[in-house]
């Protein structure tokens, strides 16, 4: 890298806070995903830990006149090449950016800087008596940043929705280094057009997000977990939809072949409660009475026995809730070593069964496993395409084109929630229309008209 | 207007839905806006009733090419000026476009044309035992395309948030004349820069909506309303904010000044159930159980009680419940002929004691009436300032700076629901940057590169 640009950058943040050893700086330079579909990794970058959204206004402004490319990098726990640097990169690591601002109990907001990570936030609200924060994506790595602009999601979503439902407020530096503001702890805010929702799900390439509010919810008293085993897959995804017409939200809803499931409990030497079956349903319910857990339980039972349900299981101690937990976190490291590609679609409620029959009819044509499981509560499945090796199988472009066919087929979207990234832009065009493209593209520019900010990425 | 602009939109939309009699079209030109702070009609205009986006887009691409104005126009019941021709316009009515396209129970979504009025999804939805559409801004004539573009609120914010919350996705016709979509009947949507969210609270300057899809929620068995009356404001204030740390969330809560409630409830010759105290808090609340509604009231009574109320009553019946709710839709109406201009910020919960001892101070300072009445459960707060005749007092400049610069010293939304329309434009650079607005009206000109869809408006 550069010698002018590290030690321009050791000006702005100070030398201890500049990393530039190709040793030090190799493991910023990528993030987790797969590696046949990862793109080729730049580790010609320095990577810089500024401590405030002014020190990264300096960097943007310096990069920007000499418009050399900038990535902010959060957890590095993007599964969709976000963080993977391609070009030589001034990377912008969040993490000395990492204080929790505020808890506002009357406005029911949490105020952080944008690297706090998802393991402090959970460990903020485990020694809170009643609120929490509700959203939660699998790595607790990630940081509140990388999640606002990912867009996360995870298991919860079925009640409290993704991270755009949850963020009031942010702050951001953007490429040409001016920091902005959007939202505030407000429910009703109509002054001007919405750049808070932009910069939200924009993968980092419209800003940098330097402190976020988020909507903290009250914690249920009663939780637990209930699963259920059927021998069909389309049975399990009627039942889903029966609960919804129901009226009912759990916290979550996942979907789980039952090979998948017990592969990971073996891997981690656990044991998996239901050994009948081909397809669990594993619900997270939570509620302020007990009673209400208990009809909660007893209706989504009911409906699963009508739809041919086999078994179901309560878990009702804190201990087994715990096991379900970690055996369901550990499905897809326990097939990481056979992941070719974690297609993660989301398609609505009413066309899950058509998704579903169209993934197997695909499976079948091909021979090759793609594995099923995911967030069937809000329509987001994973659905990895797996191979011995992780390496590409022969046929893989044509899997691949014909599950985003389905996916458009079923008006869903080519990602639920891993996003773009730099590994499905060319698949941008199933979903949206040239003109849609080019308003993309043009807001893009109006943010970064020097093309600065993590260049390849989500368009 | 220009007889070539008539005939050609008689050609695109056929005679019978072309109005340009000076008569028939002045009713078109203007909104609800307060007569003191209406921008200056102009008549000098078209109005065009088309049946589809494909006849929106012949329009758009016409005006576009020839650099003519053009407006959609809801229901009219903008109080911002936002629906106020002040040039010569192509009005396009969305009247016509009233169709009701599909009430998914799995998804949970109703998708209609953007001319469906909010009248047609209350009735709709009130002949459905289970489901409901829970945004109520308080004119039923409200278009859903107007909501969604004005973002519209009203008094259920408080549990279920205001439009923005509940649009899934939508079809708009560009200025440029191609229809885009944006979003879905999805949960997890990650895909692309968010196009949606800008055209939600863009208050038709970027687009015209025609189709939308709404999230749609279950309804609960039991629903009832509880009256709370105060001496003191700052008692019903500190007893909001008291019930939102105690985790429950009503479905709305209202203030209003007695004088007010008192006079509406005089002017359609009904009776307000309390008449002791200076302020009451009107609690909306709905629970799936009966006994869940019991306890909802006993502990809302409770926080009130610490907090001085003077007196309480719970209207169970579902005669009383409509009393109370018709009586506080007459507040505005019956003050209407007094009301210079109502002013609608929000401010964060935390902040809302601040923001009432402020507007009483000024109150006190110019000896202007100005009526305190709002959803109070969102921290949006109508003040209206009043004269005998709805005359601008001398001071009116004064008073409104002064409230303005409370409402950013408080960080809140110079507009919380009614938007900035064409009355509170100059005000934006409160809120505001120079730099954010910049990025606003660069946005604007991405989508609308000739200005002609309701310029004036929004920025
Ligand atoms: C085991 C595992 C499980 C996962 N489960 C889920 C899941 O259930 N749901 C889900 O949605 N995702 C999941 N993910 C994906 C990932 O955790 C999320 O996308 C997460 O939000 C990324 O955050 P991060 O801080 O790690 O971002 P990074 O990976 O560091 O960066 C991702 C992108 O965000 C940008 N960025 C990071 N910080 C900022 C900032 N402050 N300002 C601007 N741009 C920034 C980067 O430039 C990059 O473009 C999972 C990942 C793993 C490894
Ligand atoms: C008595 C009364 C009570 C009210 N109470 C509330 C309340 O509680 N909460 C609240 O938020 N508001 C309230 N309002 C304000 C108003 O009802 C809302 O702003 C409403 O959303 C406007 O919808 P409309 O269809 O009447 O739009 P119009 O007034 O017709 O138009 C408003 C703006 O939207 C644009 N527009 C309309 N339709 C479209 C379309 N299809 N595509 C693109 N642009 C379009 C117009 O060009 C204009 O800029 C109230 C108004 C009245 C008169």
């Amino acid at each position: 890298m550069n010698e002018n640009i590290i030690r321009k950058m050791q000006e702005i943040v100070g030398e201890d806070w500049v990393v530039s050893d190709l040793d030090k700086v190799s493991s910023y330079c990528e993030d987790e995903t797969e590696k046949a579909v990862k793109p080729k990794v730049c580790r010609d970058c320095v990577v810089v830990k500024p401590a405030s959204a002014e020190e990264i206004s300096e960097i943007m402004k310096y990069a920007n006149e000499n418009k050399y490319s900038v990535m902010a990098r959060g957890g590095g726990t993007s599964l969709s090449g976000a963080a993977v640097a391609i070009m030589p990169t001034i990377i912008i690591s969040m993490e000395r950016m990492n204080k929790i601002i505020e808890v506002d109990e009357a406005s029911l907001t949490v105020e952080c800087e944008a690297g706090v990570t998802l393991l402090d936030i959970v460990e903020l609200f485990n020694k809170h008596d009643s609120l929490y924060f509700p959203i939660h994506p699998g790595d607790e790595g990630a940081q509140v940043g990388g999640m606002v602009v990912m867009n996360a999601g995870g298991v919860r979503a079925v009640r409290y929705g993704v991270m755009r439902d949850q963020v009031k407020g942010l702050e951001a530096v953007l490429p040409t280094g001016e920091i902005i503001h959007a939202g505030g702890k407000l429910i009703k805010n109509n002054a001007g057009l919405d750049l808070k929702n932009l910069l939200i799900g924009s993968e980092g390439i419209l800003g940098i997000v330097t402190k976020v509010t988020l909507s903290i919810k009250p914690k249920d008293k009663h939780i637990g977990s209930l699963l259920v085993s059927f021998e069909n897959d389309s049975d399990a995804v009627n039942a889903v939809t029966e609960i919804f017409k129901s009226g009912i939200k759990p916290l979550a809803i996942e979907y789980m072949e039952k090979t998948a499931i017990l592969r990971a409990a073996e891997d981690i030497g656990m044991t998996w409660p239901s050994n009948v079956g081909n397809v669990d349903l594993y619900f997270i319910v939570s509620e302020r009475k007990e009673d209400d857990l208990y009809e909660m339980y007893e209706t989504i039972v009911g409906i699963c026995e009508e739809n041919n349900a086999v078994e179901s299981f309560v878990a009702e101690s804190s201990k087994e809730q715990k096991t379900l937990l970690e055996i369901r976190s550990h499905v897809y490291p326990s097939m990481h070593k056979m992941v070719v590609d974690a297609i993660d679609a989301a398609v609505p409620i009413k066309n899950l069964a058509k998704y579903m029959e169209g993934i197997k009819k695909i499976y079948e044509k091909y021979g090759v496993e793609i594995s099923t499981i995911g967030h069937i509560g809000d329509g987001n499945m994973h659905n990895s395409i797996l191979t011995e090796d992780a390496e590409k199988p022969e046929c893989y472009d044509e899997i691949v084109d014909e599950i985003f066919n389905l996916v458009i087929e079923c008006e869903g979207a080519i990602t639920g929630e891993h996003g773009v990234g730099k590994v499905r832009n060319e698949r941008l065009k199933l979903q949206f229309t040239e003109k849609e493209l080019n308003l993309m593209k043009a807001i893009k520019n109006v943010f970064d008209p020097n093309n600065i900010l993590n260049p390849g990425t989500a368009l």
